[in-house]
């Protein structure tokens, strides 16, 4: 099976790293500085003591003309559109377009390349932090869901297909599992992002203070709630007393976690708030609903962006 | 007239200092080494190349016996409480209690140390900032107005007395009206303050940027709606939308300008965010009405002075 990752981040670099080892997978960026060094150093994944180093050649955005079986986004969130442009010869009519990135809304973008029976998403609970352009440590060993996306009425992906990609996600080191309910696990990803990982970022905080101060759990309850509303009316539906309560138990569990979207904020980046307030807005949207601590949290964090 | 004014920062220090020339004015406060400085250096009012100096006594809160004619408060807003508590005896069944802070819902505080017919809010385009422990400099020579805030029924402030005090404002050089709909000043300068000063807090920006960032205006905009919403129930009626050309004329006018509420976020203190975003939310829940981005930016200013 020919997969082609783009975007040779820490989670690129993990997964291609690790599928090349049961699939011919090659990477795709745009810094050439970087993809030679791939391209002349290997991947290399620490996790612990154990090191692997495996060859997986790296081509530039834009170079590669054939299609392919499978291609995995790995990019930033709001890149999707760009670099699905950018290497469209890598689609073919049965490339299957597959993203674990984090939020929702992905397989709307997703969708203006493919029909809804290529178009995966998914979550992975897997880490990866690079230590240099071509090594990453592996951290986090969870489950890597994904499945299709097609509405009611609309083809769906291939059953067969599926599972042959989830058997080589599975050979190659991942625990993997094709839901048929996909949305919901997004949703349930997006619970913590869109509300706790969001507001430690608006106050530069470590994640624990959105539960220990009281205004900050006020704020994040109401961000929950509204999440809940908007999940349901994409058929994913949540308690929002017990979602509280996870969302709860996980900040007690690391108090001292700092969110992508901290340090994105932090250090003048763009966040992918787009994707994570961003999604949970249009799809209240869709069904006539107003989320207004979401719309204003997402409208601070586009200030803060561009102060 | 016996005037006492506590709280001798730089706005009471400037009414204290200049009251003085037509007036018997004491101060209150709860530095004693400020309150010695003053006593033997007296209060010296800079502005442009002209300084007046002017005794007057200073006094350690609590120390005060006897009831005086007019209290006027400067202290931070949330202060009140505690200050007219310590200071009780300064308040006869004659006194008039006045405040010319920021923010509204002061009254309600006063209220519980004296009746609607002795307690005055009111609003000042006089500037003031501190250059030593009893030196301030004056900038903005803008109108004062006050007057009280008797519901309909309640009584009224004896107005032979609101105009003596009035002309012995005018008479020491501060241009002063009586106002019979104050709580329409009051709301007018909030306007400004519960959304664009406020917002420019949060954000840690100059305020010409909540107009000029597309993202900060669009919350500035849905921050002033729902402050005229709150108003219209305080019998305050104020059109949303001229009200939105007021603010961005007044932000255009002076886009470098950083807000006190802004510096309070900054240096970690604590801010008047109560009396500001709060006197919205308040004014609002008692009509059952809901201003969920006023509450959420309330939330957020708590949030940010307890990290």
């Amino acid at each position: 099976m020919k997969i082609t990752v783009i975007g040779p981040g820490a989670m690129g670099l993990l997964f291609g790293g690790k599928l090349a080892a049961c699939a011919d997978v090659s990477l795709i960026g745009s810094n050439a500085a970087n993809l030679e060094k791939i391209n002349k150093e290997g991947v290399t994944i620490k996790r612990g003591d154990s090191s692997v180093t495996r060859m997986v050649p790296a081509y530039m955005a834009g170079t590669c003309t054939e299609p392919v079986d499978v291609v995995m986004i790995f990019t930033k969130a709001y890149q999707i559109r760009d670099v699905l442009t950018q290497n469209r010869a890598l689609i073919g009519p049965d490339t299957l377009l597959l993203t674990l990135q984090n939020g929702a809304g992905h397989d709307r973008v997703m969708r203006e390349f493919a029909d809804s029976a290529h178009v995966l998403v998914g979550t992975t609970k897997q880490g990866s932090s690079r230590e240099s352009g071509c090594v990453i440590i592996n951290s986090g060993l969870g489950e890597t869901v994904f499945g299709g996306t097609a509405a009611e009425g609309e083809p769906s992906p291939d059953p067969e297909r599926l599972e042959e990609l989830r058997s080589i996600f599975e050979k190659s080191g991942f625990p993997c599992a094709v839901s048929n309910n996909v949305r919901f696990e997004v949703w349930n990803k997006l619970m913590i992002n869109a509300s706790a990982s969001v507001l430690s970022g608006v106050l530069q905080v470590p994640q624990g203070y959105v539960e220990s101060n009281a205004h900050a759990w006020s704020i994040c309850q109401d961000l929950i709630r509204e999440i809940c509303a908007a999940a349901a009316g994409e058929g994913a539906i949540f308690d929002p007393e017990e979602q509280i309560l996870r969302v709860q138990d996980h900040l007690r569990k690391a108090p001292g976690g700092f969110t992508s979207i901290y340090s994105d904020i932090k250090n003048g980046r763009k966040t992918e708030a787009d994707f994570i307030c961003g999604a949970v807005v249009r799809a209240a949207q869709d069904q006539g609903l107003r989320v207004p601590v979401q719309e204003t949290i997402l409208r601070l964090v586009h200030a803060m962006e561009e102060r």
